[in-house]
């Protein structure tokens, strides 16, 4: 196995336990229907990822590695295997909103009967004594936390389609430092040219897709200090950026055109208000806070009208290792907020805000492997390989990913035309 | 309005209990999720079906007529219209599915403050005096029993689904009597060549499809005495009747391949046996039962194969008209077997059995006006008038069907293709 | 067989070169690349039209019968084929368009090759005296006829998809009569109530959906002398027709809304008036002739606008035996116009005009088989028995009908959406 | 402008003369209704290709520069305009297959019409000496030669359409030379590490997407030095390679599942033999030629299968900058063989062979921009820029390719479905 192991063994009883119960929070304001829900394909209902997350550590811990140990239900590795062609045949995607039984209860049996068998066997000497135990338990961790992060934008999306508008919980205010004034004299920050090591090395856990480390040849290149706000792509947007094809690619504007895309997903127009729904219900939009929920073809769009460009993903992790040393605090899902906000930029240096949590920000760069690049033998090995072509990569992480999930070297990826994730735009030039 | 009034004024509260009650008893087996599932466009969620068929007496009876009333929600308006374009915009019927709020519960408080406002309305002189307010209130009511035969077969659809294959309950036994053996002696009953009547005249109600009454002039022939059994259609999977397209419409064919259908839906060989799933769960085929769950292409193409045809809906009103004389009693929504089962068939006569209940027969006519058909102006008149082309006739009602709710001039209709409601075959010859 | 002789076989040789020699001079205006277009799937290709035919000589007439025949190629029984199953594989009817080869003087190869053995087949007295081979010349005959209205129909719809909007041919002058200005005094001709027989009897040829003749009850009507003029359906769009669903069945105010229907196929508004494209170009729209290439659900819509209905084909078929004898002069293909054209209309009497020739006239019923309808055995009966469902049945031939080849128990049939053939409306009342 | 200007500005109208002509001897055999034929969307008819073309000169030389100049049609600008949105609207990508008029005769009128223009044009001083005049010429010739590769791969697939699989001309002779026996021993070439600068530079022409040249630093690897050849590629499918998951991405499984497919494009098995539609006619497969009309996904998946991987376009610059120089010849659209074929390989020493010609190679890097990339102002900056995301690059050129238009920087691209373009396979290992 090829996933380097978390330095914290320790721990893993512990994280086990905070990282199950952190996913039954997010699930616990609704209602048994909505844990059905798949108004598109790309949404899976919370209930399965509820199952899904659990019949990973029931398929990769406890089947092959604590004798004795008796599965919850013969026909749940059909029902919550997502896309492991190695284990076996599943539930269409397409078709987990079929689901109406195992009834909710039944889940959190499920989930119950698995963690109590999870908790002995961790706290045993012998299962983490085994070979590559602590690899699969700490994939199994960090899979439960990319499943939190979908929970949320997928209870998002279904609650949208509601004609009712619901929320799924009062706002959790938040304060924000104060936006710089001088915001605007600073904004840029300078990378120099030269050769930057990419990739994850160090003891750390990564994901495959972060191997192997290896130099890039990078130019010199400024990249924004800041993401760009919903104020600044409202003037895109009354500038009719959203009718110019001249700042569009080809597969983008056919897109706009056909689904008559004028604003993010979410946005509303209700008189001279744009509104767009959260979580917390219809609200104005925040006119100083990261835009989100755009494409990948509108944050290029975006970046074309304003005379900038996108970054690499190349350039983005060169930026964090220069730029963001600390990296600034963010904001993630702990927060519980669950929208992106303003946040303070200090007036002088070229420190870096926003780069991790908030929105992950669209790349010009595809996600492809890295040089070396190897899969892991087995069912491990189709966590991400298969899915290296026609995608872009994202950086940084988002309001809705878990902070110990995230880090600089960290690759997620998305076709150009999703929007439901918590997406946002940097800039950079030259 | 158009639609003749029930000779049973005085019966309204009492009917109007009983028809509600029932709606709900057929919910209650259900999980809050089965009741928003929408698996296929033809399905509606059941907790959709309890909406909209409160929403009837909401909009038709209590807003306009009686003052003061307070309807339960502003927005349940839009939920709950299914097709009435005169009542404004409503969800799209294939988003039915996306509607996980309001939550099941409060779907029961709606029904209840509607019957406590229905209830208190129909023991006033006042509002039963009101012009058209009896007419109004017998549609309400046969709407209601329509869709609680559509629940069941909802349900059905819903379940079958699911790949744990969930029973809806467990099955209620129900002894029909021996099938005589006789019966091949004797099994083709005439009706002799004359003018009927078609259509419904006297004082009970019908729905505005079933007038005007007139006459048509019919050829002598022959029915089959019993439904088609799951037994004489096997004969035709086994003689290769899903292969031979001699026996096909063009159009069933096309489907027949694309669909790759084998035998009615539902049905699942094991090893040699044919299963088929019902609300009870998986069980054998049973041989003596009418075959059902089959397409109008299907009932067409066996009809062909065997050598005979199916009756036109004139044939069929005429027959039970002559034959039928008493009706024989059949196998309803209160049964609650949900299931068409096998009959006793007298040795001698010449009586038809199983003319109403157990399954739909699909006849050869298209379902089109009679002459003088006349819609009833507003929102009423969208009831029925409005579809009439591209589906087919069927008569008899079926196993879910209420038994106050169906007649020998009822006139049910759908498109060739469909097979997830409870529809068979009786054949013709001369 | 079961379709009757035509009373003329000593003509037939005759005939067969008439009808030929029609085919090719439908076709002669056409390029070559004209002759392979299939722009939508309802259409086939010119080329394909003119090979068609002629295998169906070469495979019902020569090869089973000639002795020493030598086909002309091996591979066009599959080129050629249109949809009898029971003659094996074929091109599919959507794929037809991809036919750029055999090149079209090959075709006209192959006509000559089956023309030549054809004629020397019909002057031997040994043929002609072959059981039923005069009935499969006819239908032979029949078919080709067929598929010169369509070839008419479809050179339209190829043509007009083109941008530079070519003209099939010049403009043929055509002095139809003045319309009487009194028309409107009495536009209503009474059919009265009592037994008709509806089919086809005697000793002429009609296909098999003619047959078996029969007694149809019909309670007293009134038709409209004359067919609905452009005029008049100018004032339908005019009033908003196509924008009020109240005069549209459901189907067809889905599909109205869906592809944005404002007017006839065919028919373009410039700056205030409307025009459409004919095979002599873009013309200003002659108000008074019949509006043609309309849905069926437009001209039910029409007739619900105008609070009257649409006659049933029985009606119809009364109304042509009782008030149209001797049947009025038509326009057919042989007047070259190839376009509906105004008629004068007597001032007294009932005589009902236009009923042959100038447009296809939907009637409000099903095309489904008569009492006692039998498909012959082999392909031959796949001639009209198969498609039996799903579409409306039209009577009266239009200008692209060969004179020759209608009669008044012809019935035609063609889905409820299409517009793409001569279709028109006549109005009946009570 | 951003195009460099080709170094012999003096050969224009000897060049502009070859070029036109090349394009015309490509369509001398077809039929005209070959030319109009469309049975894919990636699919143009060749009459468009001959029109656009043309249409190129007309509007960007010849109407903006030649004053006097009479366009030949004005409807033509809409005909045959593809894809600049800035030169106004114009035919649907999709219903370029509905223009049978104007007549392929008339095409050939617009080329010489043209033709005569251009070269009096080109025979002045005048129009030589305007600013970007040679820019702009020299990207309409090599537009031209471009669309005479897309000829040769559109007739290709149009042929192979027709069920008669016509051939497009008789085989061309061409003799190999012998494979070397000693292959195997010698089958890789080696890359040493370093920085290599990759994009064009110097005078040469080159488009938009092949600068900035810039820095990259890559790591030591190996090349095959030949391209998979049609034995090898067959020792895969014989191998299951078609049915496992395991080599595949998760899109390409997928569509591989979906489309059945089983073997390259244009494969078809006979009895025990692979046979192959070529422009030729049907012909056994050679299994010393390299593989080609593949799918990326197919190229990926043979090359997991067999335990190497594919170039990024960056190693495949380098390899072409060191191991292949001077180029070796290449199998060319000027050897008017439209196959690739057997390459003989130097037994010693590291030489790469079937570099330019024979197939275009996948890589397996995205088509993205290279930095400093700048999309030129107006119409012609829609040339490239626009089409940068979902695709994957090519290189080398192909057997329809102009010799003159090939270069080793040069820039191909195309979605990773695509098979019906010369596309082929060369590994890559560590």
């Amino acid at each position: 196995m090829s996933f380097p192991i978390s330095p914290e063994p320790a721990s893993l009883l512990t994280r086990y336990q905070q990282i199950r119960q952190q996913t039954e929070k997010i699930c616990a304001p609704l209602t048994p229907e909505d844990t059905v829900m798949q108004p598109m394909v790309d949404v899976s209902p919370p209930k399965w990822h509820l199952g899904h997350t659990t019949w990973f550590f029931e398929t990769f811990i406890l089947i092959p590695h604590v004798s004795g140990y008796q599965p919850f239900h013969p026909q749940y590795a059909f029902l919550f295997n997502s896309y492991y062609n190695s284990m076996g045949s599943r539930v269409a995607r397409s078709d987990r909103g079929t689901l109406s039984r195992p009834p909710l209860a039944d889940i959190y049996l499920y989930r119950k009967h698995v963690d109590e068998a999870m908790e002995k066997a961790l706290a045993s000497e012998q299962l983490l004594a085994e070979e590559n135990i602590q690899a699969v338990m700490e994939l199994g961790l960090q899979h439960e936390q990319q499943h939190q992060e979908l929970l949320v934008t997928d209870i998002k999306y279904i609650l949208s389609c509601n004609p009712l508008l619901p929320a799924y919980q009062a706002k959790n205010t938040f304060i924000s430092g104060p936006v710089s004034e001088k915001q605007a004299q600073n904004e840029w920050s300078t990378v120099p040219a030269g050769m930057y090591t990419i990739g994850h090395s160090g003891d750390g856990f990564c994901f495959d897709n972060e191997l192997q480390a290896h130099p890039v040849y990078l130019a010199e290149f400024q990249a924004r200090r800041t993401l760009v706000t919903n104020e600044e792509y409202l003037a895109f947007i009354q500038a009719g950026g959203y009718s110019d094809f001249r700042y569009w690619l080809e597969e983008g504007w056919q897109l706009c055109q056909q689904e008559q895309w004028q604003a993010p997903l979410y946005w509303v127009k209700q008189d001279q208000d744009w509104w767009h729904f959260t979580l917390h219900g219809l609200e104005k939009v925040d006119l100083q806070a990261p835009v989100t929920h755009i494409s990948f073809y509108e944050a290029l769009a975006y970046a074309n009208w304003s005379g900038h460009r996108l970054l690499t993903e190349f350039e983005w992790e060169a930026l964090a290792q220069l730029h963001a040393n600390p990296l600034p605090q963010g904001n993630f899902l702990e927060s519980g907020v669950y929208q992106p906000i303003a946040s303070e930029v200090p007036q002088d240096g070229q420190q870096v805000v926003q780069l991790l949590g908030n929105v992950w920000e669209w790349t010009y760069s595809g996600y492809f492997p890295y040089p070396g690049f190897v899969t892991a033998p087995g069912a491990i090995g189709e966590y991400n390989g298969k899915f290296m072509v026609n995608q872009l990569a994202l950086r940084g992480g988002s309001c809705a990913t878990p902070q110990s999930h995230i880090r600089p070297t960290y690759r997620n990826f998305f076709h150009a035309d999703k929007r439901w994730q918590f997406t946002g735009i940097r800039l950079a030039k030259k």
